[in-house]
């Protein structure tokens, strides 16, 4: 079954914006993110409100970078972790743009990436930004323990980064320094973890599921990537990923295997397996991974953004936690 | 601000399948229904584990009637009220289909509609199903109350439809009894609702404005349309509706404005303001409007999907209630 979309037209990544927590901001990345949060607040009472504005603003700052009134933004593409998109909802609710809400877990930024360069290079939308958000307090409460319980983290939970990036895409910007140019529609796979503090296990099957679709659908492989980035598997699922791909008879290339939600943290920041949530891939992807496409270093990128597909009914109901992933390419001239 | 998608090629709907429960089995549609189910359960453990197996039925009942086998289908498009999409989201897993997961609340059908006809129409798949579900007890616990509560509802409250919609979108279809001409993307609107019993109050404004957005992108009025099919305002929206249109200077013509959620029940049987919940427009459109469509009582049908953007925290937290509203067009040869 093909996965892949491609692209026929030159769909253009106009700008870039990333926000992040003081904690990511502390991290090895700090350096590549316009915006560091001085507390998780932004002066909302709630860190839900919080999140939602951190939207507002990268969805802003973004367009601003790409020299676009905000209101001449085509569509925004949002997503995130709440119950019923609550920051990208309230967030598109003061932006005034139309709106396609989205919810692929984490790996929400690139599907849409992937359904925004479609709906540029159909000529559909002269341009679109595609946003995703995430925020450690928001996570922990909805999905976990009240964080006023100081609940131990296990080994081999990843850290939610409170952490929101947007991509500008445009078909008619010249001179950018990435193109998306295939998109790669995720499945739902399930390999039948029930950890919720095991998210890189549950969602690297998926990842392994997406990668061999898009090398299967464009005959290529790690040689023709300069760098291929995962979402947020950490460090534990960005190993199962080698070996899945190793069974599966890829010839993996390990340096050039990145995972954002690994890369986030210093161990010595205590984030266990790595980082994880909605805004860790944008952030990575809108931060550092954009300017080392900006500065030439990697020419062709694939961004796999994974999501874990879990609700708290569903852990209470004794479900198991199916991944999917979505993948986009992003190529310099 | 341009909000309406032309489709260039012809999007053919090229099957329909609809699934509802007990209750709406009983109603003045039940005959469109292709299956009523006995009871809320479908021999599931759980009522989301019922709406999950609605949604995979619905799907596959879709493709069949389609002459589709299940590993044909090329995308499906689907979301439901869920926290994270349970529904859809489990029935992808068992599908095995590339998915693309939608958030809207009431109105993800048609924002399904609308991605999934960009995606034929542009040429990125040969097929979609667009799907979407609701389920009364799952809905009602997770948004509410528990039912064993049995809290008594206000006047204003809509029932939340047990009921899943599929449509098969495909572009080598001849002689389809529909086809999908236009889509027109909302923006969340907020007028300050924060009674989460009264939603038709809280979407109305949000379907005024796609009405008007597509009005203006289209150059089309009431008079180009047989019927204009809200989703799920219910009675008390319904009419606000109508009053909001004749605020901006609209020719409302009453008659050929139809309300799925409005018609899904008799009175007699206490919904009280009407049905709602995505499964409503998506079995309503999927069941009857397409009915009307192949007898060729309806030659050109505008369904326009709403839903209010509330989630459980954000109610709690004082936010008042946004909608946001997608528009399909869909025309007979």
């Amino acid at each position: 079954m093909n996965q892949t979309l491609f692209f026929k037209n030159r769909i253009a990544v106009r700008s870039r914006a990333s926000m992040v927590g003081p904690k990511e901001g502390k991290g090895p990345l700090a350096e590549y993110f316009d915006v560091i949060m001085p507390d998780d607040l932004l002066g909302k009472p709630s860190w839900e409100q919080a999140e939602s504005e951190m939207v507002r603003r990268t969805v802003l700052m973004c367009a601003e970078k790409g020299g676009l009134p905000a209101e001449s933004i085509s569509v925004v593409l949002a997503g995130d972790l709440l119950n019923q998109l609550m920051s990208s909802g309230f967030a598109a609710r003061e932006l005034g743009t139309p709106f396609f809400g989205l919810y692929g877990a984490c790996s929400t930024f690139v599907e849409g990436l992937v359904l925004g360069s479609v709906l540029i290079d159909g000529g559909y939308r002269e341009n679109a930004v595609c946003a995703a958000s995430s925020h450690f307090c928001t996570a922990e409460r909805q999905f976990r323990f009240p964080l006023e319980l100081g609940t131990q983290r296990p080994p081999a939970a990843q850290w939610t980064a409170t952490a929101a990036g947007a991509m500008l895409l445009d078909a008619r910007k010249e001179n950018a320094p990435a193109y998306v140019t295939h998109g790669t529609i995720g499945r739902v796979i399930d390999y039948q973890i029930t950890d919720a503090s095991h998210m890189g296990a549950a969602m690297a099957p998926a990842v392994a599921d997406t990668i061999m679709a898009h090398f299967q659908d464009t005959k290529r492989d790690f040689r023709d990537y300069d760098l291929i980035a995962t979402g947020d598997l950490g460090w534990i699922g960005r190993n199962l990923l080698k070996e899945l791909l190793i069974q599966r008879g890829v010839k993996v290339d390990d340096e050039k295997l990145f995972d954002c939600g690994a890369n986030l943290f210093y161990q010595e920041q205590d984030p266990h397996a790595g980082g994880s949530g909605c805004g860790c891939v944008a952030s990575v992807t809108c931060g550092y991974l954009m300017k080392l496409m900006e500065q030439r270093d990697v020419r062709r990128l694939l961004v796999v953004g994974s999501g874990a597909m879990l609700s708290t009914t569903s852990q209470q109901q004794g479900e198991s936690i199916p991944g999917i992933a979505y993948a986009a390419c992003l190529e310099g001239e």
